[in-house]
C-alpha cells in the first residue's frame, strides 16, 4: 500500500503519528521558507507543510511539483497554527520529511475544481479529468449508493436480480434497435435489447415471482432532449399481483430513496387519472410542486361575439397569482413564448383582475367587465391576479397550457429543486391512434393489460380501452413506469389484433412468449425507473448526463475514446457484410 | 394480491386461519372421495386438500385441473392426518373451499421436477419451463445471493459501482470484438466490450480509488468448452496498491463467499509462482484438492540405452497411491487416455511398486529393479503404488502429465465438489511467443506491469520478463485474475513496443489511455472474477450455462427466441450495409 491513510480520515487526535498519504497535487503555496501543499484524493484534502527545516531533498521535491502530480508524502501529523473550518482535516497538517514523485503530469487542460474553467466539449474529450472535479465524482458516488439502496430494498423483499440477456433478436415493432452480426451465423443479426420486457414476463412463466435487474438499455434513435443511446433501467415484475401491490412496493422503495439520500418524508402518493393530468396540467407528468391548474373556460366564454373563440374547440386558461402588475414587455414576451415553434400556439389572451378589482384584457372589445369576471371566478383568481388564455383543439391546448404553465413556475420561482411532489398518474389509454400510419400504437407496449371492464371495448371502440398502466411522475418528469400484463395467449392475440399484427407476424416476432403463455402463465405485473433520469434528480441536477460516467454527446459519439469509428474490411469479411458503396471510408 | 401467504410459509401454529394460496398445480392425487393437489410456487408446496363435503363447484373446478395450472384456492389451514416431513409445510394442508383457474395449461414437453425427462434441447427451447423446476431456480438465487453479497462486501470497503460504456470501439487486437453499426454515424461500428479493462484504468486515473462493477462482457468467439459469447465479470481496480492489497481484499470477499454460501472457513491462500505450478501440476491452473505432484525424472531416467528417454527433453512421472494392482486393461485405458488427439501423448510408461517390494513396469528390458527403485524413491512412491510417466518437450509433456493426474484423481475419487482448495497463481510470463505470427503477445493484457526488478529484461531478454501478475485458482479452475497495470507512459510505450506496435498504431487503439497517463496516473491494480464459473463452482455444477437464465448454445444460438435471426432489408439500409452477396437471404 502506497499509504497509511486517506487524504481525508486525519484529525487532531491523531497529532503525533507518523503516517504515509498518497494522492494528487490540488495547489502548492509558498509563504517565506515554508511550502504548503494540498493532496488530494477522493476521500479529501490533506494539508502537507514542509519546513525551513525539511530536509534539502524534500525541498527539492516540492520545488518541481505541478497541478496534478501523483505524490507520496511521509512525515508527522502536527496541528495546525490556523485552522481551517471548511474541511474536516482542517485542524491538522503533515509535517513532511519525505517526498516521493509517483507521477508526473502536464499541466491539465482546464482547471480540477468545481467551479472550472473548461466547456463542455473538453470536459468531455478529457472526461478522465473532469471525473476528477469533486462535483462530478460525487454524482457517481451518489448513484453508486442509490443502486445498492435498492438492490438491498428489493433483496430484502424476495425480489431476485436476474440478469437477461443482452445480445437477443431485434424487433421492427417499436423504436430503433441497436443491431449484431454474427460471425458465426453470416447474414444473421442479434439486436441488443430496449428493455428486457420479454424476458422478465418469462421469468414470471417460469415461477420466479418477484424479479428485478438494473441493467443497461439500448435505443438508436435521435437523441435530442437528454437521452443516451445506452441507458439504464431498474427493472421489475411480480407475479399474482394487481396494480395496487405493484405500486406499494415501488412506492415504498421511491420513499426509501428519499429517506436514505436526501433525508426526506414523503408521504403517500396521490393517484391521478390520465385525464385528469391532461385536463388540469396539461400532459402526463404534471409537476405538483406548484398549483396554477388549467380551468376550462370554454362554456362561458363562447358567445360574445369573438370569433376566436366562438369557433374554438377548447379555451383553457391558468390563473398566475400577483401577476396582474405584468408590463406589456413581460405579457410579449410570454406571448412570444407560446407563439415558438416548439409549442405553436396562435396568440395568447390575458385578463389583468388588477388589486383594485377592476378588469383588463386583451379581448376588452368582446367582453364586459361581469363576463371576465366569471372567468375569473371560475378560475378561483383573486384581486392582483393574471388570467393567461388559449384556445384551439382540446388535445393541442392543453399541451401548450402545460409548457405556459411550467415557464410561470419558473419565472415565479415555485418549481424549487430541493421539494419534491411524486405521485402517480393512472388511467391511460391503452392504444394511440396514428393518423398518419391510420393504425393504432400501444401508448406503452404491446403487452399492457386493458383494464378488465374495459376489454368489450376493444372491439367496438379501441381508443376508449383504459389501460391497466401507471407512471410514477416526480416534479414533471416520469421517472417510471409499468403495467399489469397480459397473460392470456387469447387477450395476447386480441391485443396483437387491434396493433394491426397478422397472426404470423405476431408469432414471428414474439412466439415464444404467446407460446410460453401457453403453458400456465400466472397473473403478473412489474415497473421500470428510469435510472439515469431518477439518479440526477435526486443529484439535483438537470442532465442525466452528469451521472453517467462515460457518457456520448448528441451524435452518440463519445469524444474521449472517438467512437463509433471504421473497422478493419477483414472484420467486415469475417462477418459477411459490407459497406453501401455510397458510403466514403 | 392474488394470495395471502405463498405456498412455502404455512406451518401448524397458523392452523385454523383462512388463507388464499396461488401457483401452480404439480400433482393432482385422488384418494376415494377426497382429491389432493400439490400446490408449488418459487417458496415451497402446499398441500390442498378437496373433501367430500366440499361444494359442488370446487369439486368439479378441481375435476379438471392439470399439470401446470396456475390456480387460486381459498381455504382454511387444518392439521394433517399423516405429515410429510420432507417439506416445512408438511404438517399442515388447506381445507378448499374456493378455487379459481388462473390460466390453463397443456401439458408441458417435459415433466417439471429435478429429475426430468427432458433432454438438454428440448429445455433449452422452453426454456421458461426448464426455469421452473426448483433445481434450476436454486441456482439462479445462489447467484442473486452471491452478487448481493460481493456488492455489500466491496460497498463496505468503499469500492464504488461504476457502470462504464457498452457501446466502445472496436480494437483489432486481442480476441473478437462483436460489433455494432452506427445509423447515425453511417459505415462507422461500435464494438461491445470483451472487458472494462480501459475504462476501469481511467476511473483510477479520475482518482476513483476503489472501483467495481458486476458486468456483462461480450466475445465474438468459438464457443468450445463451455463458454458463452455475452459473460458477466465482477471487474474490481484500486489505486496506490501493490499486488498483496488487492490479493488481500479479494481473497477476503472469496473466503466470505465461502462462509456465507457454503458454511466453510478457507484458510490463508497458499501461494505458488507459475513456473512451480507448471512443474508440479502441469498447467497454471492446479487442482489442490489431492497431491499426485509431477515429479521430474530426466535425470535419473535416462543413460539406460532406451532411446526414447535417451533422447528426451524431459521425463515426468505422477504417483497414483494404491493403484500397483491396475490391470492391463486399466492400463490400456490410461494410455488410450493419454493418447487421445486433446492430449497427444505418444505413450505411456507405468512402474508398479508391488506390495510385495517387487518392480514391474513396461521398460524392464531397460531398467533394473535397483534403477526403478530410484525413480520410485524420487516419487516418494511406497509398495501398492504406480508411477505413469511421460516423455517429450518440456512444455508439451507437461500439460499431458497435467491431465493424467486429474484422470486419476477422477478415477481415486479425490475430487470432491464439496472440498474447495483455493490459492493464487504468481509470476506469470508477461510475454508468450506465437511461432506462427513469430512476435509475442500479452500473457494477460497490454497493460499488465513488468516486475520492477524484470524491466530491464524487456530490452534484452523480453521472453524472460514476470508479469505483476496473479489468479485466483479454484480446484484446478481459474476464477478470477488480474494485476498491477503499468501507470507511465514510457513503460506503457516499451510495453507496446515489445508486442510489435508501432508507435502510431498504438496511438490510435489506445491513445485516449496514454493520453491519460500524462496528466498524473496513480499506481492502481485490480483483477476481475468470472461470475458465471464462479456461481458454477459455488452450485457445484459443471456447466455455467446452468447458472444463465436464458444461455446460448454452442453455435451462439438462443433457441428459445430464435436469435440470431435475419432483419429486414430497411434496417439495413439505415445502417448502410449490406449482406455480401455470397451469403444466402
Amino acid at each position: 500500500m502506497y499509504r497509511t491513510h486517506t487524504c481525508g480520515e486525519l484529525r487532531l487526535e491523531d497529532a503525533g503519528k507518523s503516517v504515509c498519504l498518497s494522492g494528487w497535487v490540488q495547489k502548492v503555496r509558498k509563504l517565506g521558507a515554508m511550502t504548503f501543499v494540498d493532496l488530494r484524493d477522493r476521500y479529501g484534502i490533506t494539508q502537507l507543510v514542509v519546513g525551513e527545516n525539511a530536509p534539502e531533498e524534500v525541498k527539492n521535491s516540492v520545488a518541481k511539483l505541478g497541478r496534478e502530480f501523483v505524490i507520496q508524502a511521509k512525515g508527522t501529523v502536527i496541528e495546525r497554527a490556523s485552522k481551517n473550518n471548511k474541511i474536516l482535516t482542517g485542524d491538522i497538517e503533515i509535517d513532511v520529511n519525505e517526498v516521493n514523485v509517483l507521477s508526473e503530469s502536464e499541466v491539465p487542460p482546464f482547471t480540477i475544481e468545481d467551479q472550472t474553467d473548461g466547456g463542455d466539449e473538453i470536459r468531455m474529450k478529457y472526461r478522465y479529468l473532469d471525473l476528477r472535479r469533486p462535483c462530478v465524482r460525487k454524482n457517481l458516488e451518489l448513484r453508486h449508493r442509490m443502486a445498492q439502496l435498492v438492490r438491498n430494498y428489493l433483496s430484502e423483499r424476495n425480489f431476485i436480480e436476474v440478469e437477461t440477456p443482452v445480445l437477443i433478436k431485434s424487433t421492427p415493432e417499436g423504436a430503433r434497435d441497436f443491431v449484431v452480426p454474427s460471425r458465426m451465423n453470416r447474414g444473421q443479426f442479434y439486436a441488443l435489447p430496449q428493455s428486457p420486457q420479454t424476458f422478465k414476463q418469462l421469468l414470471m412463466v417460469s415461477g420466479f415471482d418477484r424479479y428485478f435487474q438494473i441493467v443497461k438499455c439500448f435505443r438508436d434513435e435521435d437523441l435530442r432532449a437528454d437521452r443516451q443511446p445506452e441507458f439504464t433501467q431498474i427493472d421489475c415484475e411480480m407475479s399474482f399481483v394487481e396494480q395496487e401491490d405493484v405500486q406499494e412496493i415501488f412506492e415504498g422503495m421511491i420513499r426509501h430513496l428519499f429517506k436514505e439520500i436526501r433525508g426526506v418524508d414523503i408521504p403517500k402518493l396521490e393517484k391521478m387519472t390520465w385525464i385528469d393530468a391532461m385536463e388540469q396540467y396539461g400532459c402526463d407528468k404534471p409537476d405538483l410542486r406548484f398549483g396554477m391548474k388549467i380551468v376550462e373556460l370554454t362554456d362561458v366564454a363562447k358567445g360574445k361575439n369573438f370569433a376566436v373563440f366562438d369557433s374554438a374547440d377548447y379555451i383553457g386558461a391558468i390563473c398566475a397569482p400577483k401577476c396582474a402588475g405584468y408590463t406589456r414587455k413581460q405579457l410579449d414576451e410570454l406571448t412570444e413564448f407560446v407563439k415558438r415553434s416548439q409549442i405553436g400556439a396562435k396568440g395568447l389572451v390575458y385578463v389583468k383582475y388588477n388589486e383594485d378589482g377592476t378588469m383588463k384584457s386583451s379581448v376588452d372589445k368582446f367582453y364586459t367587465e361581469a363576463d371576465l369576471k366569471v372567468w375569473a371566478e371560475r378560475c378561483q383568481a383573486e384581486p392582483g391576479d393574471l388570467l393567461l388564455i388559449l384556445v384551439g383543439p382540446k388535445f393541442k391546448t392543453l399541451p401548450q397550457l402545460c409548457e405556459l404553465r411550467l415557464e410561470m413556475g419558473n419565472r415565479l420561482g415555485l418549481r424549487d429543486k430541493n421539494v419534491f411532489k411524486p405521485l402517480w398518474v393512472v388511467d391511460f389509454p391503452l392504444l394511440e391512434w396514428d393518423e398518419e400510419t391510420q393504425r393504432f400504437y400501444a401508448m406503452h407496449h404491446p403487452f399492457t393489460a386493458p383494464k378488465t371492464e374495459d376489454i368489450p371495448l376493444m372491439d367496438t371502440d379501441p381508443g376508449k380501452v383504459r389501460a391497466n398502466a401507471y407512471d410514477m411522475v416526480i416534479n414533471g418528469v416520469e421517472v417510471g413506469g409499468g403495467s399489469i400484463r397480459i397473460h392470456d395467449s387469447a387477450l395476447q392475440a386480441k391485443m396483437f389484433d387491434c396493433l394491426g399484427f397478422t397472426p404470423e407476424a405476431a408469432q414471428a416476432q414474439f412466439g415464444f412468449l404467446i407460446g410460453a403463455f401457453k403453458y400456465g402463465a400466472p397473473p403478473h405485473g412489474g415497473l421500470a425507473f428510469g435510472f439515469d433520469r431518477l439518479a440526477s434528480m435526486f443529484a439535483g441536477l438537470d442532465s442525466i448526463r452528469d451521472v453517467i460516467a462515460f457518457p456520448k454527446n448528441n451524435s452518440g459519439r463519445d469524444v474521449m475514446i472517438d467512437s463509433p469509428s471504421e473497422i478493419a474490411q477483414e472484420q467486415l469479411d469475417e462477418l459477411g457484410i459490407e459497406l453501401r458503396k455510397d458510403i466514403e471510408k
